[in-house]
């Protein structure tokens, strides 16, 4: 039974490379749509540059607004990789090198050419007081301390401690989305729209255009914890469209 | 001549889309690569839902700290546009219909089904005081308030008011990025890089590991103001590489 309380969650993603243009981030779309499965809600994202105090501002100023924090990116093993030494700082810690996380990477390393050298040594170091979060992926953990959850930032890696951690965060209901489109101008059906959701509480209708095939339109987004509010809110907008002389389809466009 | 200090900028993005993870961002990689053309760093994003109150708070803590502040989204004719209220708001000055932005849309809906409905008249409205951002692509316009810059959420549109902005805001020199790959662990060079950047004052190098192709390596980004200094060093890096045993490629893999 999941509690009607909304949990929510902020995201700092730590890069150089993401404010540069040079990386596409992916992490935000990720790690928001695996939050809401969880049944929280991802509320804010900072991005910050590889700075420690950038880093350590944003970590403190968010841990403490939300239920969960996580962080993506810098901690691999060379010396752009600082949000361990950062978030150690804000949280008023040493930099340890947590023994299951050195087992791990000599497990890890053991057969592979190099073995565990000092650099890979370095992905062992955690704030202390902190867990590991496990990473099937390449062997180096993630890391949790407090309610922060440090990730790593290539989006596969990432990907790979989300899914060890899959249903055990605690969360509320996950927020339902139904999506109808319609070949219309938006500004045209902005008072049905706006009716719409002020007919049914508890929903949010979000409207958002596109262009393509040389026609354009628009697809709206009804957002709601409960399923058959949205759905039943999908079928009356449905209804309404139809009515004012557009074709709607459901699921989008 | 350009002058030698940083001007740096931050971003808004304003959207519970994005944060729903239905909408894959494109806005933050178009715009960081845009400002670097301009000679501005982009040096903090923060992504809030569509609330007043979430995006009023963004806009009052970064302007203040920034050359510049943008901000991308909501600026449309419906309901959940709510970026051009919020920000008055924060500036503490009413919403005005703008007298300009009336005329640019009187004329572009002239002879459109329709012509300027009451929805359509929403996007001429600004906080009181603000100046217009030129649209060639879809008539409303972007608006300037202060060092706010509030442009549309479409990337499409966002572009054609970059485009429309380029070579008009101050700025310094821009950041010179040089990469060089290697199909070598990052932590089997991790020292080497180090020592490199440590060499080199003025310049950051960043390393972005990769997996493709069924192997692995990373891509090491040079980057200073200096492009001379730039290009050196990645020189030097590039023959420690292959003396190193590696096969180095310039540009990146």
């Amino acid at each position: 039974m999941h509690s009607d309380r909304v949990w929510t969650a902020a995201l700092v993603v730590i890069g150089d490379e993401i404010l540069s243009g040079r990386t596409q981030d992916r992490n935000v779309a990720q790690i928001a749509t695996w939050l809401n499965d969880q049944g929280i809600r991802l509320a804010e994202v900072r991005v910050v540059p590889d700075d420690s105090a950038a880093i350590g501002d944003a970590v403190n100023a968010l841990r403490v607004k939300h239920d969960y924090l996580f962080t993506t990116g810098g901690i691999g093993p060379t010396h752009d990789d600082i949000t361990v030494d950062a978030i150690a700082t804000a949280f008023g810690v040493p930099v340890i090198v947590h023994p299951e996380a050195r087992k791990i990477l000599e497990d890890y390393y053991r057969d592979r050419p190099g073995g565990l050298t000092e650099a890979r040594l370095r992905m062992a170091r955690t704030p202390e007081g902190a867990e590991l979060l496990r990473n099937p992926y390449s062997g180096a953990p993630g890391i949790r301390i407090g309610n922060v959850y440090i990730m790593a930032g290539v989006p596969a890696i990432t990907a790979s401690m989300l899914e060890a951690l899959t249903g055990k965060l605690e969360g509320g209901r996950p927020v339902v989305s139904v999506t109808v489109g319609a070949r219309a101008a938006e500004s045209d059906i902005a008072d049905l729209l706006r009716e719409t959701e002020e007919a049914h509480r508890g929903v949010a209708i979000g409207s958002y255009p596109f262009f393509k095939d040389g026609g354009h339109g628009a697809n709206f987004v009804i957002r709601s914890v409960d399923g058959e509010l949205a759905n039943a809110t999908a079928a009356v907008l449905t209804e309404r469209l139809r009515a004012a002389g557009y074709d709607p389809v459901e699921g989008g466009i």
